[in-house]
């Protein structure tokens, strides 16, 4: 008799985890992904700032499961899935029966149905996202060397980043960051210094899952790099030239979205109810309703801890992705699954070189400290030691010339 | 009165060490080039093969000229030039009038009149090149997986190689050594060490420059590593399922073309005479023929060093950049230019690890010595001192453990 088969779809933390999680269960297992890579998103920003390549944020995912002889890694799209006859299909029609199923397909941008934003407002959260965001800000100061009106200049030189949770605070920060200390002295018509940088924010503070203490540190240390903080405002228009806001216009070729998130459409077909967001109402052992055979894990998971709701970051979906694991290997010993707690070890958010915010328990940090937690911790987390060696090159001699290294287009978009 | 104006068209080796070689000069420069970097092209070929990521090879072209206060650089495409109005149009209509003009755009793939080919064999000149030829080989195997169908499975897995030159031995090398060394353990339904890599090559030896004694052991060293070689061979056709050479036909989803190049169409618009392959066939001097002010460099120019054509690789045209700033130093000064003469130190070809030939002088090296002295001499030479620590790690780390670390696909193709 064939082992039982688990297949999982997507190889973000989520799935990556339940993955290695089965690593010595007598199962087979299937983990399906669109792209080879499982990405270490939380420094995604820096591949789109030209702070980093992107394989030193990236694996390939049959690479780290190689080991992994009871798994088989398939780069497929899951188009739909039927929980009745219990099968995915894949495009070109290919079809995965499971005995057990989990789904961590994560989320995609939102803009609030305004699709038409999209084309001038890129999200950030693939690695394509990532190099399309990089190329827009590197060309944009290179057509403003080659334009002569101020005007039109100076809306290449304006970039309005949307969203202040913390990639918007990263994006921006880091955008000050490299027209302030990176592309100095590197262009004659113009000084990069005086490029702007703005962040829209529609609630009141950056950050609004931090403590509003931090959320103050954060507006201050953006300000001091030289980020204009827009709070309380809300989007109404994104076109090619710029950005409205009400009465109110910024004239800016480069848009950044970082303001909303949407889960993935595979959460639909699980005849589960969802909640606004789209998001998968799971049972407290991270199942679907009715169907004990299927797991949802990471940011497409709606669960609590506590009465508080699990945020959707890594850190959140690896726990998901390992208690899923162990589920499976009780139903497998036929005994109960057990409830998933959320481990809350902080959170954290980078505004640039030495800035950054920490929470952590009772503990709360900003500036310089709060930068070295993020640093180390992040160098830890990366999944591979090779990357934390290049990484920590990049980053010592990023930190001290302010270059960036990664500072390539390969298309002329523009 | 403004200083003269020196525009230096493409900043590869060419147009580079001519504009760094007017750093001190009383003129004005403007480099103009349609990517933002400078690319080491020699290396280009490990980020086809996923060995090196494109910033480790690749460095902004306004950053490393940045110092260079009398230097601006433009990211554009030349579309015209102008001799008599000794002008050059750019895209967007942009113009630039010029005192003097140094013409360095390089060279192109040329598919010898078989332009349908090129959308099945992509050849390997910039990056973008690169990452298409890194998704294909990536993704063959990727599909290789997911295919159940033997014949159409091993057509995934054979990659064929056209064009025997140092481009052509490298990326075939290089494909076997993944095949054999890199890959094998991480696909459940195959064994990439059967994966076939076919080089076709028209003339009866591999590397035809060498003497063909190095021909020779290039050939075995190529053989011992698994690749098949084919000689005295012409391709009579590509499409989307393989190549067909005269009444023999080979299945393959991977063709690569190192076999033809074409000089890029600027060099028509000089109104000089061109050789065969479409180069400038220069004065002595490296101007062109009628117009002192104009200067080719790099792979577009024509010219012989005691009656040897001088070759188009990266050392000729850096020696060209730099004798052209000297002859417009010379001419600033109203004395007349100097005669170009080629110093060649010799011709490096890599084949995979630890294998190489190598032709300086009288000495005739291969194997393991003949690749010491190209990873010596290719280190030395990558342009800043970032690169060459990255880049030193990531083949230290690739030689000892056969992993190459970005094999990355951040697109679908397939």
């Amino acid at each position: 008799m064939l082992p039982p088969h688990v297949v999982i779809l997507g190889c973000g933390f989520g799935g990556l985890w339940a993955a290695q999680g089965l690593a010595r269960a007598s199962v087979q297992v299937t983990v399906v992904d669109r792209a080879n890579h499982h990405l270490f998103t939380p420094l995604l920003y820096q591949v789109a700032t030209a702070g980093l390549s992107a394989p030193a944020i990236a694996g390939p995912i049959r690479h780290i499961l190689a080991r992994q002889k009871n798994t088989t890694v398939l780069l497929a799209d899951a188009t739909s899935i039927d929980p009745v006859a219990r099968k995915v299909v894949l495009d070109d029609a290919d079809v995965l029966h499971y005995d057990f199923l989990v789904v961590a397909t994560g989320s995609t941008h939102s803009y609030f149905g305004n699709d038409a934003w999209a084309a001038h407002a890129p999200g950030l959260k693939t690695l394509e996202d990532a190099f399309d965001i990089r190329a827009r800000i590197l060309l944009a100061f290179e057509r403003a060397e080659r334009e002569e009106d101020p005007a039109r200049r100076a809306a290449w030189l304006t970039f309005v980043v949307v969203g202040g949770g913390a990639t918007g605070v990263e994006l921006a920060g880091t955008l000050a960051e490299i027209a302030r200390h990176t592309l100095p002295g590197e262009f004659r018509r113009f000084d990069p210094r005086n490029a702007r940088v703005v962040l829209v924010e529609g609630t009141d503070r950056v950050l609004p899952p931090y403590p509003p203490s931090l959320s103050q540190r954060a507006r201050a240390q953006l300000e001091r790099l030289g980020v204009t903080v827009w709070l309380g405002r809300r989007v109404t228009g994104i076109d090619e030239g710029g950005v409205s806001l009400g009465n109110d216009r910024i004239e800016a070729r480069t848009v950044l979205w970082a303001a909303g998130v949407a889960s993935s459409p595979l959460g639909g077909s699980l005849g589960a109810p969802l909640d606004r967001a789209g998001r998968v109402l799971v049972a407290p052992d991270l199942s679907v309703p009715a169907h004990p055979e299927i797991f949802v894990a990471g940011d497409l998971a709606a669960v609590s801890t506590d009465g508080k709701p699990v945020p959707g970051i890594a850190p959140a979906a690896k726990q998901m992705g390992r208690h899923i694991a162990r589920n499976i290997l009780l139903a497998l010993e036929k005994k109960p699954a057990r409830p998933f707690r959320y481990r809350d070890w902080g959170q954290l958010a980078t505004i640039g070189r030495s800035a950054a915010v920490a929470e952590m328990g009772p503990l709360r940090l900003s500036g310089f400290a709060a930068w070295l937690v993020w640093l180390v911790a992040h160098i830890y987390f990366l999944i591979n030691f090779r990357n934390r060696v290049v990484v920590l090159i990049d980053w010592a001699s990023s930190y001290f010339t302010y270059n960036r290294y990664a500072r390539i287009v390969s298309r002329r978009v523009l």
